[in-house]
């Protein structure tokens, strides 16, 4: 008999042999248990509270009060016969906000990935009996023998051209026949354009005869259960193959897929929902890691010095042969990437921001688990990726949380506390945009030095981590059922619950904080420096990732991260990656720019830029040693 | 308990469930019974002698005779429980000769249709950190992003490169890398040029680094068990799908495949066999049918007018796709046909011959299951198929039999009788070359009228099926161990046993000849007269076909099967269609020229086509109804 795991609050068993971790039986009962160490100890954020036959080891990051509370790390744990397991709520994965891109690029011509082109063709005689494909191909006006069929399409196409009496529609994806359909078909088709993120994945269906979004929809990439950044998967599949991870990606997009086509509405006011067959085209706009770890390409180079990938423009591939639950003929393309570190997501960034078409010389910065930023116009591109940390998408940091349900996403200090709540339920924690108004309004209020130091006020405290400013009281926050025995807090005097309820932010956070953005402004800055251009010289700055469209200027501007230019010159493009894949899909044009900026963007590696550190030191002040820099902020 | 069925002489048993036919049982234990209707009880060639509990349905091809004593259709008689069947040697498929190409013709420029590059690379640095695909392709010559790689091999390429140290050996075929290896291993490559023919498979396996032949195979065609002639094919797959023959097709290609790289002693002298994943690229010639039955494509179209198959110009495809067994990745490339009845077997004669490149017109005629023929020269070509018929081959014809072990290839009357007999063995039947030789012999000695019509002479015999000429007695040749009772003759007195050992031609299978000849000589004639040309204008007339070496020019011209030219004007070309498909693997400038027969060939349908019915009545004699076009035999 195999013990029984049974995970709280979802309410899910499962049966798992003796020795099985916690984390792996989470993974198996289907319950998200956030992981960002990929099960090696290391991160602490899979604590679950344990109640049962267990084996553990203890960890650093769980303290002794807590062990005595039944904090375990879910990844040290194994279960020895039947054990109940509580994932507290920030040990889970919630759903998070969608956030769509809005670039709102125009297509100067719709020329989509796959045409449909409608054959009617003479039939064939005894004068006439050429073979039906060069019949076919001829009637769509292309030369037999230049265009690739596969085989498995040929078999159908005797049938189709009869069914449709000489009549059908051919799907053609450049120089590839797709599909072929009977002309008392629809000939309606079309193509998905995927954002595949480290740690969200966001899926747009598309009308490819209209251009028009049929729906839209995000999920966490289901890799995340082996750890958290693009380092912990290379790891992971260094270990244990890159096969698990390829799936897991597949599975993640599938699951978007299927929700995406029941949800559609489907072209022309039908109302139908869209069949996976008519499915004929998929973009994918990912980091390199990402798409290494779709193609199931060995990711480790990309870890290692010098590190150059396996592509940076991968060839085009099928659906059949990724296992992608579409039209298996239909062709994957990916947006081709231009280093490890900037990859095809940064590409989409650019053509969806246009700054590759103008004359103006703009910035580009995407700030998402890695932080990239590239400098350039029509003539020429500069990229680079700062190593920024995951602290503005609620990483490494001790009430941090990704932009979802009950993150603080902004925060005013002038004139008492206040903030306001995703999901306007009670607060959870600090997300990527909470973080930057806290520490900029700490700053400009005075209760932060410029170095990141907490000035003494009656909302600052000493903590496990050292001193930490209290941003929410839960005891002036109402309880709405929350439970202290399924969270570990019975046996706790009332005031300790509260006071572990409370939402802080540490001094160990805000130097976190600093970092990030001292990396991001100095990258901005050797990016600058090499093209022997000041921050006023430039047109625009474009903010990219799921975080820009949150963000207040001004106390981005405060801590330093965004350089201190007239406010009109910004511009938060959103999900500009998703937005990218789009043009990707519909335009002719936008391929070829994306392949243009492949060629011509240079890569400038900071890691063993002495510059770089340099101005990264600079920088890690607020907002900066130079203050000259920052008049608005002085 | 299934029964048990052994058969003689090969000595082999299979269990098989009861109701199993005799014929599928053969099949199952892979013992060869010769059958030309699929089965359908209405060829006779399946004959076997069966001894155990069967149950078998009364048929016109088995006399009463020959059914007390045992003899049975294969096709038609059902496994009841055990039972010994004998196969006779005329039911049995023999080995057959070896026939090669020997067209020699020179090509200017050797370009394979793979070629090795190799690659010594830059290892990456962090100035240059390009992706290993972007390396490997810019050191090999070729813009990133223009060559197609399949996503198994992109998964490979970088273990390839760093095993070699930076340095591999690329494998391209046209825009596609097919292979890639570390430079310390080998960089041979070879191909595989393939004739598939209805009745006989020829294969050369061809070293891609010099263009030398390495191995030659032939074999039958295993799709013969379903049938002798397309149109038997083809009716199978109507009522049973292809499925089962595609399979066979592979699998003849595949034992072939093994054979010749086992026998092949390699390149360089190594002596080393040859692998199949070196094996990376391969040619098929094939008459339109064989190419729709290995692709798995509905052939059903080329059986009914406007006879429109699926394609003439069939795309090519990975020996993975079609389970052929050699480097999955390797490209399988169809030689073009022109029509359902002019296939890439034709096609590739035409490109063996030279006929399209000079500025003579020349005439070529392949003789195979089917006769075609081919008129014209560089700027314009002529093509078109005669029902000739299989009496060359041995079909329809009371002793015919292939050109294999035991087959009359050579006769002569004058002065008595004489003939020789392939492998020097016991005369069993008339192969092609015999049959015509006989029947001119026949003609020029005046034992045979214009007409076709035996003259009384003391070899001159009534037979079962009318008047016949005893060409080898059976008293005359050694016995040599002919077993009476296994043969099923121990029933007759000697003198009828002896009878039925003759081999004869009878007036039937003279008609056979004299229809077969007609139809090709006619089918010459309808594209002379199409281009307004005569015989005595040729420049050259080719013979193909695996018959073409083995005729005597002589007794052709006087049965009028050949016009009456001078000698020096016929070449024969032997097995055209497989020197074909090795040029084309060995020259791109091949390639081109297949491409544009296809597409320059005009294809002339006779089924409708008035002349040739004219043309054909009047070639209904020997040699001709109008004898001045025969100088040399009058």
């Amino acid at each position: 008999m195999s013990p029984q795991v049974t995970f709280h609050p979802k309410g899910r068993s499962i049966d798992v042999p003796e020795g099985t971790s916690l984390l792996e039986a989470a993974i198996l009962a289907g319950v998200e248990v956030n992981s960002a160490c990929a099960g090696k100890g290391v991160c602490g954020r899979c604590k679950v509270i344990v109640e049962g036959d267990v084996e553990s080891e203890p960890s650093a990051k769980v303290t002794g009060e807590e062990w005595s509370t039944g904090y375990r790390l879910a990844c040290r744990t194994k279960v020895k016969g039947a054990c109940t397991v509580f994932v507290p709520e920030e040990t889970q994965l919630r759903p998070m906000q969608i956030v769509g891109g809005g670039t709102g690029t125009e297509l100067k011509a719709f020329t989509p990935v796959v045409r449909a082109v409608l054959a009617k063709l003479r039939p064939p005689s005894l004068q006439d009996n050429d073979g039906d494909l060069e019949r076919l191909l001829k009637g769509i006006g292309c030369e037999p023998g230049t265009v690739e069929v596969p085989l498995s399409l040929l078999r159908e196409v005797p049938r189709a051209l009869r069914e449709g009496e000489w009549t059908a529609t051919a799907f053609l994806d450049g120089g590839r026949l797709v599909d072929l359909q009977p002309w008392d078909r629809t000939s309606r088709s079309f193509g998905a354009a995927v954002d595949l993120g480290t740690t969200t994945v966001a899926l747009q269906l598309v009308d490819l005869g209209t251009g028009e979004m049929v729906a839209q929809v995000s999920d966490y990439n289901r890799q995340l259960m082996y750890g958290e950044d693009v380092l912990a998967r290379i790891m992971y599949c260094e270990e244990n193959g890159g096969e698990r991870l390829r799936r897991l990606a597949v599975d993640t997009i599938d699951h978007m897929l299927a929700q995406a086509c029941s949800s559609g509405e489907g072209c022309e006011g039908k109302g139908s929902r869209v069949c996976a067959d008519e499915v004929r085209a998929m973009v994918v706009a990912g980091n390199t890691t990402m798409v290494h770890l779709l193609l199931g390409l060995d990711p480790r180079s990309i870890r290692y010095e010098p590190y150059a990938p396996v592509t940076n423009l991968p060839p085009s591939t099928t659906a059949g042969e990724l296992g992608v639950a579409i039209n298996p003929r239909a062709a994957v393309h990916l947006v081709p990437g231009r280093a490890s570190y900037v990859g095809g997501d940064v590409v989409a960034d650019v053509i969806a921001s246009g700054m590759a078409r103008g004359e103006g010389v703009c910035l580009l910065i995407d700030v998402g688990t890695n932080g990239e930023v590239v400098l350039g116009n029509r003539e020429w591109l500069l990229a680079c990726s700062a190593s920024a940390g995951p602290a503005f998408e609620g990483g490494e940091v001790r009430h941090g949380m990704r932009a979802g349900e009950g993150a603080i996403e902004r925060v005013s200090l002038r004139g008492g506390v206040r903030y306001s709540v995703i999901g306007d339920t009670r607060p959870k924690g600090l997300c990527g945009s909470g973080l930057i108004d806290l520490v900029a309004q700490l700053f400009l209020t005075g209760a932060l030095d410029k170095k990141g130091h907490l000035q003494p006020s009656e909302r600052v405290r000493e903590g496990e981590d050292g001193k930490e400013y209290v941003l929410v009281r839960s005891r002036d926050v109402e309880r709405d059922g929350y439970d202290l025995k399924a969270n570990g807090m019975a046996r706790f005097p009332m005031d300790e619950v509260e006071r572990r309820r409370d939402i802080t932010v540490t001094e160990a956070d805000i130097a976190n904080v600093i970092r990030t953005k001292a990396a991001i402004y100095a990258a901005a800055e050797v990016l600058l420096d090499t093209a022997g251009l000041a921050f006023g010289e430039l047109e625009r700055v474009y903010i990219a990732g799921g975080f820009g469209h949150h963000i207040d200027l001004d106390n981005a501007v405060a801590i330093g991260l965004l350089p201190d230019l007239p406010r009109e010159r910004f511009t938060f493009l959103g999900n500009a990656s998703l937005d990218g894949a789009k043009l990707y899909l519909l335009s002719g044009e936008m391929r070829e720019e994306a392949l243009r900026v492949h060629r011509a963007m240079a890569y400038v590696e900071l890691s063993t830029d002495q510059r770089f550190f340099e101005r990264f030191s600079s920088a890690t002040f607020l907002p900066h040693t130079d203050l000259r820099r920052f008049p608005s902020v002085k």
